[in-house]
């Protein structure tokens, strides 16, 4: 039996998210037609993604998330998501890969940036620019403009100073998504529909909102006829795709 | 480390609710605050409890779902709930119990029937009237009807035809909470606030919400006034208060 695996808690939120995700995109009518799904959140263990590609965090979050991973193939996981898209940094992702192949793991974990890029290739590739809001570290890092480049899209970032807002729209103790989802703050939407707002001026068709806690503060298909991309839907269609392809949905509901 | 795990895929949604109802019931500023969690869904193994009660199904659900809960307990889950109602019914859940004790688990599973009743009786002892919706399964047992007249409550359920209503606004196939969660319909709605209103009507001081789909339908603290009760949100606190009572959020925002 394939089974998917999620490894949850970075951030908690972001794990159901992406299991509630899988479930909506699954063709089914009643509880049985569901797939496997198992979800692993243990956030005590790992340090913040961000943190540790600034150098402000000693171990890096790939030990402890591996551990996670060979502990949700012994559960039946055949096939892995990580919903945090920092995490696809290779300092981190590249050592995940290299723990689980040394502890002879079969499991297969999808690559969350690559498979968004994969997406926009597939289904928009008459766009040209595509913008990108992420966490600092992702967007230091560069993961999506690489990766989009590489692709031969054209990436659009915000500058420095945007970028310590959308940052803090997530992050801040006091009025960021990771602190305080539900309701977001106002403070917190604003924060990032400005930011969407400035990449659209620079030229972006659509808007990957690459950090798994930005779909809770801008659950929109669009905003101000920009689309926006939901990198954990597109996850969790991709989990579908390599574990039940004939159960995965119709995509008319997403972007 | 004490784990939380959680029976998914009974159904699939009501896991992932309890998975986020356990998040937002912690006090927790930033991700590594959060409780560790292991959530496993496999629906296709489980048979539908109300068919089983009615003998409408062969397997009694709970031979699948004690394996379900042994491969917890191997990921490290020290307490579970089960976020189905009419999984606790005692041809179901003291076979889970059984069969647990057999195996030689030492995992503890708590009763979301009586979790509900016991926060009823702490947190509202002066209520004399207690409303139930729940499945078909739930009600032809008197699961909440018996606990609550053995804690001295006076319990307060549909009539049959009403009860049919209630029950398929969770099952129908066309417009049932089951099929249709997001956005529920009208018609799954407008039947559960018509069972609302009649208890009401009936002397109910507040209704217990007595299957985990409900809250999708009904996400409001009162209706008219009168107190809806999720037994999902109540599972979810039991399980932080089992296991990391000091990490127990502030019961402000709940009846």
């Amino acid at each position: 039996m394939k089974m998917i695996g999620i490894v949850g808690g970075v951030g908690p939120y972001a794990g159901v998210d992406l299991a509630r995700k899988i479930f909506s995109q699954t063709r089914a009518g009643r509880d049985q037609d569901h797939l496997p799904v198992v979800l692993l959140s243990v956030p005590g263990v790992v340090a913040d993604r961000t943190e540790y590609l600034m150098g402000r965090a000693a171990e890096n979050p790939a030990y402890p998330v591996s551990r996670l991973i060979l502990n949700l193939e012994r559960s039946g996981a055949t096939v892995v998501g990580i919903p945090c898209n920092t995490m696809h940094a290779p300092e981190i992702f590249e050592v995940i890969e290299d723990q689980l192949k040394q502890q002879g793991s079969r499991v297969v974990v999808l690559n969350m940036i690559g498979q968004v890029v994969a997406f926009i290739g597939e289904h928009h590739p008459h766009w040209h620019k595509i913008g990108v809001l992420s966490t600092t570290g992702t967007w230091k890092k560069q993961l999506y403009a690489h990766a989009l480049a590489a692709a031969g899209f054209e990436p659009v970032v915000p500058p420095d100073d945007i970028q310590q807002q959308v940052h803090a729209a997530i992050y801040d103790p006091w009025y960021g998504v990771k602190a305080r989802s539900s309701p977001v703050t106002d403070k917190a939407r604003n924060r990032l529909l400005e930011a969407v707002a400035f990449l659209h001026e620079k030229g972006a068709e659509a808007v990957v909102l690459g950090c798994t806690e930005m779909p809770w503060a801008l659950p929109y298909q669009a905003v101000e006829g920009v689309p926006l991309l939901d990198a954990n839907l597109i996850l969790a269609r991709a989990l579908i795709g390599h574990s039940y392809p004939d159960r995965l949905g119709p995509i008319e509901k997403i972007p």
